[in-house]
């Protein structure tokens, strides 16, 4: 295997903190360049992308860790039928969020190219 | 890619509601004659599939859902070890239903022919 | 397809019991001879490898089934981040524990490898 490449799913936003944990710990463990990694968030997971920054209950440690996991290469993407569904506005999102149509066909395509599913 | 195949694995009746809405969402994203979809249900999430319509507490609206994605192609499977440990008769279950010997089996081979796995 | 692989995760303590049934499950339909199947715990579930026989709290039970499947060929892995966290000594684990340095670049690895992903 030249890469890695790996998918963490997550749908209900009690769980980003594991998610967040785990894609940093998987990091430092691989090293930073030597995998793809994105998070697809459906559900009431978008709702913390949804939050603005000084939201307060730990949102704003959610969004920072998710930044600096950003500018480790970890991609970030929002289920558009998700933010429709928790009226978030896709412009409301931080940067460094890409929306994808339906977050389920997001984790299919993915799967299909060879990266490990993970469901924290 | 030519078709998409997909699995979504159940084992918890309260998460019922967001696999019915994942499915339907995932086949209205890539069009219904484009993917494979099956869902197993194991653990006590097979209590579901077998309380008469008319039981009430959601459950005639989640029968019928299953009976509308079933019309769009959707697969559903029961695992029979779950049936016996829930004293769920097979003869009791919908038309739509397939009884296989173990969930767990069911879902590791559809993954070797190449199911995308999503656990909501 | 030859033999089975098989991954199981499991990061919630409360979750052990399900994917020790799963697994046993599963090997009663396949056959003990004919599938590699591995469970890495992570997260807060490691806590149940840490805890001395005698813990009480269905904990015996738990490790007596867990030593049970390691007899028919499952491999139990713990990820040491996670042992670190709950300052679980590695030297305390059961000997059919095995650690390795991160949880999720095991199941990465894995299912590289062809392993089906299940999390219970």
């Amino acid at each position: 295997m030249d890469r890695f490449s790996v998918l963490f799913h997550v749908n209900e936003p009690e769980k980003w903190p594991v998610v967040l944990l785990n894609a940093m710990n998987f990091l430092k463990d691989v090293g930073q360049g030597e995998a793809e990694v994105e998070v697809v968030a459906n559900g009431g997971a978008v709702s913390v992308y949804g939050r603005a920054a000084g939201a307060g209950q730990g949102n704003d440690q959610l969004l920072e860790r998710m930044q600096d996991l950003s500018g480790l290469g970890v991609k970030f993407a929002a289920c558009r039928n998700a933010l429709n569904m928790h009226d978030i506005d896709e412009g409301s999102l931080p940067p460094f969020v890409t929306t994808v149509p339906a977050g389920i066909t997001e984790i299919v395509k993915k799967q299909a190219l060879g990266y490990a599913y993970i469901k924290p």
